[in-house]
C-alpha cells in the first residue's frame, strides 16, 4: 500500500489542521498518521507530519504542488511531500570500523530500513568484502572530489564512522541530508577520541549522537542520542567496545526516521515525529 | 488560559480529523495539542485527543454536547470533554507506606499535579501527621463502606500503596477511575510480596506498574511501568528500598496523565497520549 | 598475558579470602580481579571470582587441584579453574532468525567474544550462507540426536533463537552450559509468541531474557535481562523488530560472561561478577 | 551489628589482598564485603574497600592505626577506617528549591540515609517550615562566613541546589567532603541555566550530575549521573520539572555512597564501590 508523507512548517495560527485535513479528505486521502507540534500556542511555530494512503487519492504526484498551493500559501507553509513507493537514494561513507555499517546493511537487507542503497564509499579498502556480500557496490575514494561524484543525487548520505572532515562546500550542498554518528553524548566530547575524553573526565555514562552535518564539526542538529552506564572498571577500550552497540543503534534509528520523513530541521534543532 | 480537552474513540474511517477540526475551527477554537492513533488503516479503531484554548470558543460548556452531536453521531463516536478550569476531584487511599503518598502530595502542592484533593483515607492512623502538614483532610476509615462514603463523587481515586483489596462493587462503581500502583513489573509477580517473588526468581530488573483497578487483582489496564537494574548484591530489603523510587515516579506520572485526560481505556489496554 | 580464573562457592565463614589469597600469593600469582559475595554475614553462602596472571605462578595446570586441595577442603569449597589461553568450545543452535546469531558472529570475529566456535547447527537450511561467510562450519541437523552428536564436548551451547524444545536428557547432560535467549522479560510471557502476549496485555515495556536451560521451559536461572519502552503505537510486528535489538544485546552479554567465567549458578539463580 | 569500613589506595603489586585479609582475619574480623580495583595489572593503582563485623575484632578503634601500620607501610597505603556506629556529621546547604532537600530528608527520616544531620543552612528563609517539620535545625546564613561557622566539623556538606559559589578557601577546607548536584549531564552545560542550554542545543536526553566540589566550578570529580529522555514537545519548564526527579535521585545516591564510605577520589575521578 503506497502512502504519501507530507511535512509542513509554518507560523502557528487557528485553522491549519482543519484546512489541511479537509483538503486531503476532499481528494480521497485516508490519513493513517498525523502528528503535529506547536512551539507555543501564541505566535509559535507549527510543525506537522501527515501520512495518508493514496489508493483513492485523486491528485497525481505531478499536480500535488499546484493543487495544494492555495492551502500552502494561505498559511505561508514550507512543505515537502514524498511517497513510500519512491525509495530514497542512500549512500554510506565509512572508514575502517564496520559495526555501524554492518548494522545498517543488515537492517536494509531485511527491509527494516527502506532505501535505494546506491553505494558504500570508503577512504580505505578494508570493508570491501563485507559490503560486497550484501550485493552493494563498494567504492574506494581517494579524495573528497571522488566521493562527491559517487554520491551525486543522494537523498541521504550516512557517515557510519567516516573519519574525515567534509569540506564546507560538501556540507552545504547536502544540507540536512548528511547524517553522522558521533561517538559521544554531545555536546560533551566533540572532536577526536571522545571515549578517551570521557574516560579522562570520569563520567558515569557514555553515549552516542546522530546528527545532521553542518560546517561546524559536531555542532549540527541532533536527531537521536542514547547512553550506557560505565564504571571505574572500564578502561578506554572497554568503553569503545560498549560504545559500538550504542552507536549502531542510535545511527540506525536516525537513518530510519530520515528515510520515513519523520524529521523536520528547524534552526539548529530537530522535530522528530517518531 | 483555559483549555478544553476532547477525547474521542470511534471506528476509523476517512474524514474524522477534518470533521472535528473544521467544527472546532468554525467555533473559534485554537488547537494547541492534537494526537491521534488508529489501530489499523483498514477497519481499525480511531483514538484522538485534542486540546484547544477556549477564550474565543463560542460554544458554552453546557451546549457543547448538543452542538457537537452531529459530528459525533456521523462517526458514532464515544467522546468526553473536560476543561482545565474544572479541577478533578481526587482522593488518595493509603495504608502505612508514605513514599508514594508524599510524592503525590509534594507534586500536588507545587501544582505539577492539578486536582481538587478532597481527602486522604487510610485504614491506619500512621500517616495523619504528614498529610495534615499539607493541609489536606485525613480520614481513618475502618471499613470499605466508610471509605466509599468519603470518596463519593471522586473523579480519581489513587491507591498509593493501599494494602486492602477493594470489593467488586467498589471497582465497578469507579471503573477507570481508580489507579493502583503495584510494586512489580506486571504481569510478573502479581499478588502479595512481589519483591520477595522477584528476589526468589532471580530477575535482573525490578519494576513497578500503575494500572486501573478492575475486579481481577492486578489485571487491569496498564497505564505506566518502569524498571531498575538489580544484581545478586541486593537482598529483598534493598529491593524494597530501590523499588520505592520507581513506584512513586510511575504512580505520579499515571496520576498526572489521568488528570490531564491523556488516557483512553480500550478493552484491557490503554492509549496514553503523553 | 595468560590469566587464570578461579570460581569458588562455599559456606561463608571468616578467613576464606585470606586463605585463598595467601595461597595464591605464595605461589607467585598476581591477582588482577577479585570479586566476592556473601548472601548473609551469618551462615550465608560465599561466592568468589578471582582472576590472576600466571606468568610467575609456579603451579602447573595439571597440579593445581592437588595443591589447592588443602585450602579447598578446609572450607568445603566447590571450585573451578579455567585459563584464558584455553578457549572454550562453543556451538550455536539456531532456527531461522539471524539477528542473535549474526550479533554473536560479529562479536566473535572482532574477538569481543573469545571462544573456539566449533559449529552452527540449525534445523533449517536458511542460514547456511551467512554462517559460511564467517568461515564457521554450518550443519543442518534433522533430529536432536544428530544435534547432540555435533555439539559433543561443548563448553557452551548457545540457543540463538532455536525454536525447538530440548529433551530433558539434553538439558541434564549440558546443565549450566546451555544459554537460551527468550524474547520476553521473564517470568512474564513464557512459552510461545511472547511479543503477541505482551501486545495483548498492553505492557509499556518489552524485554528479553538470557537464561540457562533446564528441563522446565523458560524457568532456568536468569543471567541477564533488558527492556525497551513501547507505546500503543507499536503493533506486534513493531515489537518484534524493536525486540530483536534487545535480544541480541542481552544474549551477547550473557555469552561473554559465561566464556569469561563470570557466572556462578546457585539454586535457580545466578551470581554474575560482571 | 557494628561494621568497620576500610578504604585503601596504593601502588598495585602482588600480595596486597593477602596481607590485608590475613591481618584482619588474625584479629577476628569477619569480612562481609570486599571490593577492589586495579587500573592496570602492571604498575597500576590499587583501590580497595573492605567491610567487616567488629564484634569479635580484637583491636580497639584507637589502636587500629598502630596495629595496621606495618601492613600499611609495606605497601605505602593511603587508608581510612570508619565505623557504622559513628554517624557522620552531615549539613545540607540549599537555596529555594526544595525537591533535592526533601528527598534527602525523607530518606534520612526513613534511615535509608544514615547520618547525624546537624543542620540545614540556607541563604533564603523560604524552606524553614518544611525543614522544621523533620525536627532538623534550620539556619539562615547571610554570608559564607556564617555558613562556614554553622557547618564546622561536618564530614559531609551537601549542596542540594545551593545557588551560590563557594570560595576557594571553603572548597579546600572541605575537599572531597562537599557534594553538589548540578542539573545537567556534565561536562555538558556547566554553569548557569543548564536546562535552558539543553533546550537550545536540542539534546534528546537531559541529565544531572552529583560531584565533589572543587575550586573549578562544575569541574570536580563526578560521583553519579543519570539521564531522562526528552523530545521537541518539552519546553524549558517541562525540562526543569522532569529534571527535578533525576536531580533528587542522583544526589541521594551520591550522598548515601559517601556516608557508607563507598567512594575513593583519585585525581579528578572517583572509584565508587556501590
Amino acid at each position: 500500500m503506497t502512502t504519501a508523507r507530507l511535512l509542513i512548517t509554518c507560523k502557528d495560527e487557528p485553522g491549519i489542521v482543519a484546512s489541511i485535513t479537509s483538503f486531503l479528505y476532499s481528494h480521497g486521502a485516508n490519513i493513517t498518521e498525523l502528528d503535529q507540534h506547536s512551539t507555543d500556542p501564541e505566535n509559535g511555530v507549527f510543525f506537522m507530519r501527515l501520512e495518508f494512503t493514496t489508493d483513492k487519492f485523486d491528485i497525481p504526484k505531478e499536480s500535488f504542488g499546484k493543487e495544494f498551493s492555495k492551502t500552502a500559501e494561505k498559511f505561508r507553509m514550507e512543505w515537502k511531500i514524498s511517497y513510500s513507493d519512491e525509495l530514497k537514494k542512500m549512500a554510506i561513507m565509512v572508514s575502517k570500523h564496520d559495526h555501524a555499517l554492518l548494522e545498517l546493511l543488515w537492517r536494509w537487507q531485511r527491509k527494516e530500513i527502506k532505501a535505494d542503497l546506491t553505494a558504500v564509499i570508503s577512504n580505505h579498502p578494508d570493508l570491501r568484502q563485507p559490503v560486497l556480500q550484501f550485493n552493494v557496490p563498494f567504492h574506494q575514494a581517494g579524495s573528497e572530489k571522488e566521493a562527491l561524484n559517487l554520491v551525486k543525487g543522494a537523498d541521504l548520505i550516512v557517515l557510519a564512522r567516516y573519519m574525515q572532515i567534509l569540506s564546507p562546500k560538501f556540507c552545504k550542498e547536502y544540507a540536512n541530508r548528511i547524517i553522522n554518528i558521533h561517538h559521544s553524548f554531545l555536546p560533551s566530547f566533540a572532536g577526536a577520541s571522545p571515549y578517551k575524553q570521557a574516560y579522562e573526565r570520569g563520567v558515569k555514562l557514555i553515549g552516542a549522537t546522530a546528527h545532521y552535518v553542518t560546517e561546524q564539526l559536531d555542532q549540527g542538529p541532533i536527531i537521536e542520542q542514547d547512553v550506557a552506564r560505565v564504571s571505574h572498571r572500564l578502561n578506554v577500550n572497554d568503553m569503545v567496545e560498549l560504545g559500538r552497540n550504542i552507536e549502531k543503534q542510535v545511527l540506525a534509528r536516525a537513518v530510519k526516521w530520515h528515510l520515513e520523513d519523520r524529521i523536520i530541521v528547524f534552526g539548529n534543532k530537530t522535530v522528530v515525529f517518531a
